[in-house]
């Protein structure tokens, strides 16, 4: 059984790198305000904010109050400010430089004699990825990640956790020579969303799910993460990426491995990311001829979205007028296990789509027999129930199934039964955050990646990585901005006698 | 496979016995017009309505305009009531002399000739129940009730069939004297209404949930069929009958076969009317230590009940102060099949409760491991899943289960899936009747009752009689009108750990 939570984190220092972006004031700020609002934030609590130009307390305290509001749309939850405020600190460093982390370290035991707090460290990194080693070594260096009796020294890093496996083994080795594994947490946010969270308790709390969750009553899976969106104005960083790494080892696996993971013995870190390590071993590794027959690679070219025309991949600011760089991938990825033999689960992602939703669709197999009197239905023509976790927008599950048509003669109709989070518990505003944050302050990495997660996803993709670079595709663009993808991803579910479920929200807005 | 049913109903003469009575009219004209307005009747088609005292046609039928849109609120749907009216023929008879049924014979003929309707006849019996036999035997003796070639007669009759097992028994006796058994419709709107054709539906095309309906996966299952009126006008009938013999054999035990019914091979008749004698006779038969120990009897007394005073069961007009029978009846049933081994199903029925309400309330086991870090949740802390079936009002189904409630620990909540049949089928009137006119029409009886059907009925709820009988109750009333029931009902499911489920409709109304 695991250990209860406590209430409040431990007294720590937020020590956040790379504090003047956007992942600080969007995200981070807001989400200790949340906690802080919560009551779940300890009184022995500071962050230092660790910036490029120097800036004083006051003006990078100022800076936030101005910043925050505007960004959380008003909804912004620190009533608390004043008194949080003045346990912001600001200081000034450049991350490669040894002398700056020794000040650092001075700067940090000051305010923790200050403020009662013990040496509880808390290492955010919303750096670019090039320096998570670094930074972590010299942290070692100047004493920083030393953990003794009761202190802790954590490091939380953000993704993308190398751009391939070979490069994401050796941040792992970088990381290993200066921090111990359980003091490093790879944070992946959509293990924080509530309504990935939920896919486990719906799982393992509900005595009616998991019996029928199994290849003998599942036909197959699909895992969408649509976006509407453009690159935006992260080309530099996407179009050495693309869609696949950009999504697929991180957030589209991480799903996967929540829905298709084995029950863990307990929610124990350790327990419950062995599961999903070992269900993402289970994935039949893609031969070079799969990855022709079982990926789809897509680029938007101009098209019409929300009622306006918008430019192609190749028009926007930053990227090359041939860049080869997908924005739409969709992956058949089989999983051998004796759960999910002969289960196929069916991902895509991709950007200038219709609408901006994630969701997964459980679509189990045809009810075996068809009885009814009028002889018309057989039983394939009956459509299949499908269980649809919501995970965003319009958080909730939906079970889609058949029913009598009221009337003289047994006619079914398809209906669907429906959860909305919002009906049962209101839809106070997070950033999905919160949890990851308290978690880590109170050393629970359940909800973190651990290496061998981060190798294993990097390993699923890696031959598809080649054989795309081997043979980079001529055909792009391929799909107008606004549609559903390329027609490469329909015809691959169509190959198998399937097709991809219709977008259950609105997607003409 | 089951054969198609045709889109209309053959030609063909409805004749009602006891057409002066409520049924008549809040009831068969009400149907008959909803079928017209669906265009299920042919254009041969007539009505002759049986009354006590001559009427001539036109009086009849202005009888029926008169009172038929009042009794269905406005909603009532023959518009093409002018060209109906035409086919409405009224004739006295009394009921025990044969040579009315000679004179009905010519009646039908020369309406047969003047409409050009083939002599296929419908009786209605909507008569009391002691003329059931007697009709019958008339009706043959007069050659109604000869069938040949195409030529088709049948009989419907309205319960109650028999008062216990031995009259059951002679009814069916007197019946089969007269006529076949396939010319026999026993009608219980129970297995007219939408919602529990839909059990059928919803069991047996959908496949997520047949896997799991049996004792590995199901607590327990409730049936609930609450009344809030009293007694009403029915007293003559009803304290001679009591809510046992009212409501158990036929109704609860309908609903009961429906949801505990094996899969039949088809939709035939037969087919399924074999599966819910099956069923029914898998009931483990009451010893009288059983029934002193897995049923209780109730009878209401003065209360309160939506904000007036109503009176108790003894004050009612028409019923002895000190009457002896039940108005609340609640009975642990097990059946023994493999299916259903160890799985009780409470039923329980009342007039006076707090609202108006049918339901089937299958109740899952627990999941079977918790393994949340939040120690306090054992797993039987968990509620368990519920799926509910309304089958009135509000009809639809719930399915009620486990889900995180968002927050930083991995608190669980109950949460409701929801599915209503107005939001997907709209809600247009009905009396439950229409499928099963037309149903007999077309000579489908698989929503009627087979004399097999009402005998293990009655053979299950005999030794309760008995045991009832020989020791009448000394604690009448024990239970408030406005209340749930008598106390004995709680403690019925108390003793085995588990709890009726609240109303699910707001039955403060």
């Amino acid at each position: 059984m695991a250990r209860k939570k406590p209430d409040v984190a431990p007294p720590s220092i937020f020590v956040i790198f790379g504090a003047g972006g956007d992942l600080a004031k969007r995200k981070l700020f807001p989400a200790l305000c949340n906690l802080k609002r919560d009551g779940l934030l300890p009184e022995g609590f500071a962050v230092v904010a660790i910036t490029h130009q120097p800036i004083s307390d006051e003006a990078y305290r100022d800076y936030l109050k101005t910043e925050l509001p505007e960004i959380t749309g008003g909804d912004f939850g620190c009533q608390q400010w004043e008194t949080f405020r003045s346990h912001i600190f600001a200081t000034a460093l450049d991350f490669g430089e040894a002398d700056g982390y020794l000040e650092l370290g001075e700067v940090l035991r000051r305010i923790g004699a200050q403020l009662a707090i013990p040496a509880n460290y808390l290492f955010y990194l919303a750096t670019p990825p090039r320096f998570f080693g670094p930074i972590a070594s010299r942290l070692k260096e100047a004493g920083l990640t030393e953990e003794s009796g009761e202190v802790w020294r954590r490091v939380i890093i953000e993704k993308p956790f190398g751009q391939d496996l070979e490069s994401a083994r050796v941040l792992n080795r970088l990381l290993h020579a200066n921090l111990e594994e359980h003091q490093i947490y790879r944070i992946d946010h959509y293990l924080g969303k509530e309504t990935v969270q939920n896919i486990l308790a719906y799982r393992f709390t509900n005595s009616t799910v998991e019996p029928i969750w199994d290849h003998r009553y599942i036909d197959h899976v699909q895992i969408t993460v649509a976006e509407s969106v453009g690159v935006e104005n992260r080309a530099n960083y996407y179009d050495a990426t693309g869609a696949l790494r950009d999504m697929i080892p991180n957030h589209l696996l991480a799903v996967l491995s929540v829905v298709a993971m084995e029950p863990p013995n307990s929610f124990e870190a350790d327990a419950v990311r062995d599961e999903q390590t070992k269900v993402l071993r289970a994935i039949r590794p893609f031969t070079p001829e799969d990855v022709l027959t079982q990926t789809v690679r897509g680029q938007y070219g101009p098209g019409k979205l929300g009622g306006r025309e918008v430019a192609g991949y190749r028009q926007e600011p930053g990227v090359g007028g041939d860049s080869k760089t997908e924005t739409y991938v969709a992956l058949k990825v089989l999983i051998d296990s004796w759960r999910w033999v002969g289960v196929p689960f069916y991902l895509r992602t991709g950007k200038r789509l219709p609408g901006r939703y994630t969701e997964v669709a459980v679509v189990y197999k045809h009810a075996p027999n068809a009885m009814f009197r009028d002889a018309s239905f057989g039983h394939r023509d009956l459509p299949a129930n499908m269980l649809v976790l919501r995970l965003q927008p319009r958080e909730g599950i939906d079970m889609t199934f058949n029913a009598k048509v009221p009337g003289h003669r047994m006619k079914l109709g398809t209906v669907t039964m429906e959860f909305h989070y919002e009906d049962h518990f209101g839809s106070e505003p997070t950033t999905g955050y919160e949890t990851l944050l308290f978690d880590c302050m109170n050393g629970d990495a359940t909800l973190f990646k651990r290496a061998d997660n981060i190798e294993i996803g990097w390993e699923i993709v890696e031959p598809i990585l080649d054989v795309w670079s081997a043979l980079p595709t001529r055909n792009f663009p391929n799909y107008e901005a606004g549609s559903w993808g390329p027609k490469g991803a329909d015809e691959l579910l169509e190959r198998d006698g399937r097709r991809w479920k219709d977008c259950s929200i609105d997607c003409n807005t």
